[in-house]
């Protein structure tokens, strides 16, 4: 049974926990072993130690997977979860294979003009281009997105198995 | 000469190029060989394909380099440029030593906080828990940020050599 790394901002939930069981719940009825970074064991005497414990011990998670599906919404702003994008990205120079969703499919232009409401500016307020290839995403990773919900990903490694 | 790939959102400015060149210059400087992303030749017929050409061409120049300096100075909001901290994550996939500076070197929590006007909110306005480790990032790729300036990782790796 392949194993699938549940990557997302859901871990800041205060109900992370019923989440990600449901989230393994549904991996299993797609016939994949789903991981939840908040499964494994953290112990540590002070934040910076436990910060450190979480990192390996997801860092440990990822390379024992054999997918990573990513959850890529607008996380605070325009852009996805930080912890998520790294996640991403650590997968993919693993050559693990990714697979993402957002709730937010608008191109990238088109969600950050309106979420920092910029109007139809091309630039930021400090004068950075907004990136416009059409894509959802900054196009390092726009590619993993291939759906608008979870178990739509799952839908996808069904079909492309 | 060991070989730097230059991460960051400084190829969103209009002078990226003047940027890219001043930064490869105080690399030769430091006795290492900076590769700034634009200065891949890249070539295609609509926005979508010129997108994966630079995707490409910008891996490769990862896969390439020796070691990543990443500029996770806050964008668009409280966190780092998505494409740099995918480029973060990928490189530490790929074994590459990174290091990374921010102009910001509050905590994630102050940061947020304080871009994202939440007072002392320990969750944002969706109920998403504040990171609070003490950290300036996320805690995957925290302990990358090393300095608040681009020459100042130049000169951790020359006295970490």
């Amino acid at each position: 049974m392949q194993k699938i790394y549940l990557a997302g901002p859901e871990v800041f939930l205060s109900n992370a926990i019923d989440v990600g069981n449901a989230q393994k719940r549904l991996c299993e009825s797609y016939g994949f072993e789903g991981l939840f970074p908040l499964d494994n064991t953290i112990t540590g005497n002070h934040p910076k130690e436990i910060a450190e414990a979480i990192r390996h011990a997801n860092a440990m998670m990822i390379r024992s997977c054999d997918i990573v599906i990513a959850n890529l919404s607008p996380f605070r702003g325009p852009e996805p979860d930080s912890g998520t994008v790294w996640e991403v990205g650590f997968a993919q120079g693993l050559g693990k294979k990714v697979v993402a969703y957002s709730t937010d499919l608008r191109t990238l232009k088109e969600k950050t003009q309106s979420i920092l409401h910029l109007g139809d500016a091309s630039c930021d307020a400090l004068g950075m281009a907004i990136e416009d290839f059409g894509l959802t995403h900054n196009l390092m990773f726009a590619h993993t997105v291939v759906a608008s919900s979870f178990e739509e990903c799952l839908t996808y490694l069904h079909q492309n198995a």
